[in-house]
């Protein structure tokens, strides 16, 4: 069969340490498991910027068009904080992700056994919670237009005189799609789905609640469907996360809830992403898979960070851009072992002790334990 | 001197009952402390609808703009979710913040220590916090034009056929004014204010960051100021709520953040705010008094419900209404005096017991106390 297609960027931070421990994965897969990957490396974000002097140069936005799953990093630093915001490094993010038109970012938020006491949350409130938060990404508040600062031509009344807008905007057809792979989703995993909006404020959110309704009667009946204002999500995430299976929100919404859900559950340093879009001509869907987490330039460069959450997100390309779902699940196990026996990166060094190890030894040990 | 003028709007669901036991509080403070009120009550939310077919009439909304201070319960109930959006509970609420001019909402989130169990939140992390929400409150995309939902026109690439938009807009003048709010604030706590938006992806959220920059250095420059993504905002919330002072933030992330942060601490039941504009003729600020929770119309009616927000935002009217701070302290303590003794409404109700009482109970207990 045809080689599988990846493009990777580490990008800014401790990205290009973790993505190394990937590659480290990726080659285990290639010499033990008869797959074949052929992986090229590009730029994005700050260290695009500092190349091209733009964040996501266009030959590096056409290769992520063509291969079959992209892998990134991490984007983002104290260094590139006056940039103009078109060349910010999460314009070279944003860019990949509304030009692929990668609609659907599924973020698991799953506490590991191993890692409950690193919650801020009682263990009994986040033991074995598992949910799938499953965000809009390629439109609304992040995408809309009108958007930008102007002058607010000498009104008295505005002391300043500028004017910031944005525009939050949905089509039905958005949200049904992303509604879409949220019941998908469900119905492989506790059949729930929650979708949050404001529709007690925002029309945006009445038209969201509405057609995600109406994907549910007409194609998902037997899929459990429940609203909630996402205010009231915000509370109940905090209150009683393991109520929930599916989440289905807007591209805003999401962001904040999904990293509030992260947090919830103690692992953020382990924590994967996929972000994907609709079917190629190959029947794969255009894929981007990247951690959870930042790139934390506080800690770059210095073999302290977790390489679990990017090495994860490799395991959701296996699943869902390649099919290879036990594939998948043999490198899960590998990260639960090493987890098991002990090994430990700087952020998961807890009070009960454990092996210190930097980030590549944690790549090798999982690699061993492969 | 002339009396203070209260209009009280219980509203729906649990809030007539717990307004009820406010009107006991304010009768103690006119009988025992040379106060006078003149108290008028009125309808809005559902309640308002039944009798007016609005969410709030002409008359109230005229009389918020006269008295001193309003009181509010709560509003909404699944009654009403089938209702236009412009009839809704929500739009009373509304109206009377965007007509009265009510630009910051005040939301503490304090841990009583009586109550730290409550929290899903392990007891280190949020024993003693003590935070600050100043969300802004009468602008934003709860309030920017356009918006509404209308048809696509026939666009073939919109599956379903509609649009849903809403306007996030904010002027330098107000993110001016309620960041001065935060300051002020500020300087009579611990002197800090965190700022969050999302100005690594929308504009609106560079001119906030800008704006309130610019109110620190030209106004404020002693208080310390710092600003975070509110994605990350809700991670250090949940991570280590006690970082924070005063939070200052746009009317949706604020909805979102406050509501996250007040269930941080346990106290649901017992978080109060306060919603202030400018000063009027007589120097007090326009001003809206009302309990954090919701019309809870699951428990409405049964003599279930916890006052003590009610109270508690009471005593914000004391304080910020009345600069009557000793009054304010006062009632404060009473209530710390009848939870230290054992008085628990069922949603105080834990594994170590307590004296249950019912909503009118614990308004008596309080004024017993005072
Ligand atoms: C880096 C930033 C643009 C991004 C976002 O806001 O979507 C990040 O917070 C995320 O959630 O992936
Ligand atoms: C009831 C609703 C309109 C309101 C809001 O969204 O502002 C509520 O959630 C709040 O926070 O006061």
């Amino acid at each position: 069969t045809a080689p599988y297609s990846l493009l990777v960027l580490p990008g800014d931070g401790i990205g290009p340490e973790v993505m190394a421990e990937v590659v480290k994965v990726v080659d285990w897969f290639q010499a033990n498991r008869g797959m074949s990957f052929d992986v090229s490396h590009d730029l994005v974000g700050g260290s695009a910027y500092d190349t091209h002097g733009v964040p996501l140069a266009d030959e590096t936005m056409a290769k992520a068009q063509q291969v079959d799953a992209v892998l990134l990093g991490a984007v983002g630093g104290p260094k590139y904080d006056d940039l103009d915001f078109s060349l910010k490094p999460e314009r070279g993010l944003l860019r990949l992700r509304k030009e692929m038109d990668l609609f659907a970012n599924l973020r698991p938020a799953q506490c590991f056994d191993a890692l409950a006491d690193f919650s801020s949350l009682k263990r009994e409130v986040v033991t074995g919670l598992d949910i799938l938060i499953v965000r809009e990404l390629t439109s609304g508040v992040y995408f809309g237009e009108p958007r930008g600062i102007h002058d607010d031509g000498n009104n008295p009344e505005n002391e300043g005189g500028r004017v910031g807008i944005n525009t939050q905007r949905y089509t039905s057809g958005e949200i049904r799609r992303v509604a879409r792979s949220a019941f998908e989703l469900a119905k492989r995993r506790g059949n729930k789905v929650c979708s949050m909006e404001k529709a007690n404020v925002m029309e945006s959110g009445i038209l969201w609640r509405e057609e995600v309704q109406w994907v549910h009667d007409n194609e998902y009946p037997d899929v459990e469907l429940s609203h909630m204002y996402a205010d009231n999500g915000a509370m109940q995430l905090v209150r009683n996360p393991r109520q929930f299976d599916v989440i289905v929100t807007d591209n805003l919404f999401g962001d904040l809830l999904s990293d509030a859900a992260a947090m919830l559950t103690g692992s953020l340093g382990m924590l994967p992403s996929a972000s994907l879009g609709a079917p190629m001509e190959n029947g794969r869907p255009k894929a981007l898979y990247e951690p959870v987490h930042g790139s934390a330039p506080d800690i770059a460069g210095q073999g302290k960070a977790n390489p679990i959450a990017c090495i994860l997100s490799f395991a959701m390309a296996l699943r869902y851009s390649f099919d290879q779902g036990d594939a998948a699940a043999e490198l899960e196990r590998a990260v639960e072992k090493v987890l098991a026996d002990g090994a430990r990166t700087a952020d998961l060094m807890g009070p009960e002790g454990g092996t210190p190890v930097s980030t590549s030894e944690m790549g090798d040990r999982i690699v061993a334990a492969l």
